[in-house]
């Protein structure tokens, strides 16, 4: 290729990439894109439709979105955001994940423990008072840590009103704004259906479109025992979306990495996917195998095995998009660009030289920081810490083990979820096999945990002789303090403190050598980007409240075009189709009631909105500030938006406001529930 | 990758493509895999078996396959096999192909003119009497001569008893059989649904899978003016195929390239093909805009743009085929293989200098004979040829004229399907523009038709001055011999005497050069396939009877799995989710006939039988002999058929027994061809 037409084919591929970028944006309530939304769509949002829709969206501390969809306190998120109180409330006689659950009135909603639920109040920009903590001068970590004791001062200022007070990193350190949330800690399960039909299509469906999923669960927040009043919330649309309308989705999309440098981005591409691809592809064979030996087995490797499979067709969907030589040249070309505008190429020098330690250290880290380790060790790694750093005072703890954090650990290590000898055995055998193979013999982790002996052996013995199967053993070594541990000879404790110490040796070495050189490299990256193109780019997903927009658009796939809805015929089709084979098959409820829905009705559609893990529950949203969806998943493709934005084939999922009301009134007869959505 | 890498990789890859080629095999019925069939699948079928099956199947000289499903005659193919009888029947008051058609009683059935279809009566390997024919020592184009003669002696010398008589060349020219069917000329209309029913999703859905067609047509031939005594026929399943069931298709597979070289293959990938799709690409932006000027326009151009895009398909997926790396590369192996066992690679090498000819002239070539010219310069063509073709004797012409040909010849010129001027016009001057750009000002072809003017106003002057608009102009010529044609000044004419002696090198060149040698070299290729391998491959199809096998069996798509099955429910799905819109919209009886209808009921189904275009129509038949389906399509993937089996993703589509007499019964109410196919 001549130099003539190389560089016309970047120009090609740049102004492909412009073109695509159109409705990208996951954008802070404080920036959205107005000018783009007014040329492009000729919207022009109010602030009280801003400020509506934001005091309408909630966060679910699990790890998910939702929206208030009436004044009395009601939200909507996803079942398998709401699963952990799903679950927790069912109990031998009541399988609600299996059947359901519906308060047909407001004294049976049931209270899920534990629950938290986020309304972001307020935003304030502390970038300069977070900059003015730094001396002139220091280094890295100084920097870091100068930064970090001020935040903390700032938030626990903020919260002594009963609040929720989070400092933000913004632009992976180019702003931090303080987040102020009102906190709904009561929050009572209201209705979930048959998790079959919440999860219609089990794995091979999941990241797939078409789609025919009812996966949502209504829950209300109260207040002094009462249902709390919102005042925000989002009316019902009775009409839906159409086909290229405009919508918009509010939620808490987790992370992205879209500003990091190709260096990180080459390091996820070429250490952390495919090492956790590997990993994925070697223990699902290990689970289907033990599952492979009984119904029983079957059932206790489901939940881990469902986890599995999700994460690895996500892994999938992002080394495909970072493999993608087109879109990630693109990528190249801007910061190549960005970096000659800059007049600086140091911060990206010190992030690739970062990286590369990273990189270095990649294989032995996830064993080391007990990554996807088998539940047991876990146990015994949280009892270990809990009771070393209690005894700190609480601003020198590591941040989980602090006090606002202290209930999460012992609720975790207080649950009564079952363990099972054979299954924590065969995973606790495989992952110290595998550190082996991957480390070798002489590596610190495998003589620390091995010492001479083989996994299999080491395994065996310490689930036997453990007594950290039993909860009250749990609370007692908790209760104990770090003596009683630390003189123990429980073979799993025994584990979990030979890891210890190369553990905080790699964390130390991560945030001071890694993560704290990356974070000032951004910092002045950003400060150039603002000079350059002026704050016209959202900052990447930091499961904070995101306002995305797009429009409900079919995609081409497998040579024709997928059609941007589903219907109930659709989901009928898929089930009769397979002859009702699992993971197709319908609750009895929908076999039942068949004849009695609208089966016309949309289901499930999809939009170009620009979504990631973490927006599961975000309410889909009209113009008019309505509700037409509820965001539950992204096709295969969407997973690029980890790493840039694309609407050719990326979509977001959402089922369908009336696909909701025909399921709730014509398949569950809860008129009530059905009838508080729908009054105006 | 080290010499060891690289040899494991190709066992693996011959491996799985060994294993890939399980049920390969468009099987003639003198050769079907009865090895296979007992050791795969415990069939053994009797002699009786067999020759029902190939009794009850028809080939439609239009281009398809069918089957008789009664007694009395009836036959049953696909919607567009018999859309040219549907249309020629239409008028200005009865629209069958837009309304359908159905005869309730015999009376009411409807002759197709020029409509014959055959029944394969008897085979005989007549290899040897043809190799006698050719004395030794004669060169390539002496063998075929003589070859020629003989075939054409035997074919007359049958065909005496008024059957139908092909000599038909099986394995490249390995072996000659001598083909002989009844032939009934007397073929009515029965049954059509509506176009929009039968291609439900027009060209975005065509060539995938799932898929929502009732691409059926039925026909009843007659003998004597009475309904045909069909003894062997398929009788109809009321319980349809099952998931993993194992099924045959019987029908007439056009043309495969499995036999051809890995010369020959490349010839297609790097010229052919590619070629074709940059016409195609060309015509289609062309023809939309045409389209785009007015519904009168749309209208005109509608039949070519989907006969365009139609073949764009078909050509995308046969060039991904062609450049699939692992497959191709299992044929490069397997050809090297073969290469040195047979001891002598020289047939190989004729073949790759042959094709090397054909490349080289590929391009010219295209013009020169007429492929894909505008419709007033073929029929000029064609008036020029008929007028000099016929006044030579018989066996002298150019096959295509001979004098059982000639019906068809006179058939076209003088069909009385309406020509535009402004389409012709632009049709002609952007063929002749591209002819220019493609071959040069100086290439003889262009200096015959420009002659230094410009293709625009060489149209625009042929079209508006020719007389070859008025049918009758057309008839007087054939009728007025070749002194008329030779001395008209008709510029049509002119332009197409200016093309024919160009036509006639080209012709001359590729039989002589390049056919003939390869029909030679292929010959003794396929006896060294016969001493190494034995007889235990199927011919390369040829548009004659075979008998192909497989699974009904889904794939993965687009990160999931694609149900073996669709049912009426889809059919709606689609319908309902794209808000009707074309080309899902739904005929009328459709939306007044849904509640009627059982949704479950299986409407199409694909499996793993190897087939390719030829095959439309074909039934899809169990084991028990009866009818479970009716092929129409293929997936995308279903293209590389053409070049290599492979049951990974390619599937062959077929409307199924169930969903037919479903839409039969309550859809069209037809209760009495819905109980001549469900007596038993």
């Amino acid at each position: 290729m001549s130099t003539l037409h190389r560089t016309l084919a970047l120009c090609l591929v740049s102004l492909a990439a412009v073109a695509a970028r159109a409705d990208e944006g996951m954008w802070t309530f404080d920036n959205p894109p107005r000018e783009r939304w007014k040329q492009v769509y000729g919207f022009e949002p109010t602030k009280a439709w801003l400020d509506k829709v934001r005091l309408a969206s909630v966060r679910f501390m699990d790890g998910g979105s939702g929206s208030f969809v009436s004044p009395d306190g009601l939200m909507l998120t996803n079942h398998h955001v709401g699963f952990q109180c799903i679950q927790n409330l069912s109990n031998e006689t009541s399988d609600y994940v299996a059947n359901g659950f519906y308060a047909a009135s407001r004294d049976k909603e049931m209270p899920c423990p534990g629950y938290e639920v986020n309304v972001l109040t307020a935003m304030e920009d502390v970038t300069a008072r977070l900059q003015a903590a730094v001396k002139p001068g220091s280094d890295d970590k100084a920097a870091r840590d100068a930064r970090t004791s001020e935040s903390t001062r700032l938030q626990n200022e903020c919260a002594k009103g009963g609040l929720r007070c989070d400092i933000v990193t913004l632009y992976q350190g180019g702003e931090y704004h303080l987040y102020r949330y009102k906190k709904y800690t009561d929050v009572r399960l209201v209705f979930a259906p048959e998790e079959q039909i919440a999860f219609f299509g089990g794995d091979p469906d999941n990241f797939t479109f078409p789609r025919h999923d009812v996966d949502i669960a209504f829950f209300r927040a109260y207040e002094n025992g009462k249902p709390a009043q919102s005042a925000a919330y989002l009316p019902w649309s009775l009409a839906g979306a159409k086909q290229d309308e405009l919508v918009f989705v509010s939620g808490n999309p987790g992370s992205t990495s879209r500003l990091r440098t190709m260096a990180e981005l080459h390091g996820l591409r070429d250490y952390a996917v495919p090492v956790s691809l590997r990993f994925l592809e070697r223990r699902l064979k290990l689970l289907n195998a033990y599952a492979g030996r009984g119904a029983e087995q079957g059932r206790r490797a489901r939940s881990l095995m469902r986890n599995y499979e999700n994460a690895q067709k996500a892994y999938v969907g992002r080394l495909k998009a970072l493999q993608d030589q087109q879109a990630m040249g693109a990528k190249a070309d801007a910061e190549q660009q960005l970096r000659g505008k800059a007049g600086d190429a140091s911060p990206w020098d010190a992030i690739a030289a970062a990286q590369k330690k990273s990189n270095d250290r990649f294989l032995d880290v996830r064993y080391v920081t007990f990554n996807r380790a088998p539940q047991l060790l876990v146990l015994a790694s949280q009892i270990v810490r809990y009771t070393a750093e209690t005894r700190k005072p609480n601003e020198q703890r590591l941040p989980e083990y602090a006090d606002a954090a202290l209930p999460a650990v012992t609720n975790s290590v207080l649950s009564k979820a079952p363990l099972y000898d054979d299954f924590e055995e065969l995973l606790l055998a495989d992952w110290l096999a595998e550190a082996q193979e991957a480390l070798g013999p002489n590596h610190p982790f495998v003589k620390a945990t091995l010492g001479g002996r083989a996994p299999a052996d080491v395994a065996k013995q310490a689930v036997a002789n453990t007594k950290l199967k039993d909860v009250a053993a749990r609370k007692g070594l908790l209760e104990g303090g770090p003596a009683a541990v630390q003189s123990s000879v429980d073979p799993m404790l025994v584990l979990a403190r030979a890891i210890d110490p190369l553990n905080r040796e790699v964390r130390r070495f991560y945030e001071d050598e890694v993560d704290a050189v990356i974070l000032r490299a951004h910092e002045k990256i950003a400060q150039a980007r603002w000079k350059v193109f002026g704050k016209t780019i959202h900052p990447d997903a930091t499961f904070t409240l995101r306002l995305s927009y797009g429009t409900v658009k079919s995609f081409p796939a497998e040579g024709t075009q997928v059609a941007p809805f589903t219907t109930f015929h659709g989901l009928y089709d898929r089930w009769a189709s397979w002859g009702g084979k699992e993971p197709w098959n319908l609750p009895k409820r929908y076999l039942d009631n068949k004849a009695a829905l609208n089966l016309e009705t949309p289901l499930n559609f999809v939009s170009t909105a620009d979504i990631i893990g973490g927006n599961s529950g975000s309410p889909t949203i009209n113009r008019a500030g309505e509700f037409v969806g509820i965001i539950f998943d992204g096709n295969i493709e969407s997973l690029a938006l980890d790493f840039y934005y694309s609407e050719e084939v990326a979509r977001a999922v959402s089922v369908d406001s009336r696909g909701i009301l025909e399921a709730l009134r014509k398949v569950y007869g809860a008129t009530g529930l059905a009838d508080e959505l729908a009054r105006r």
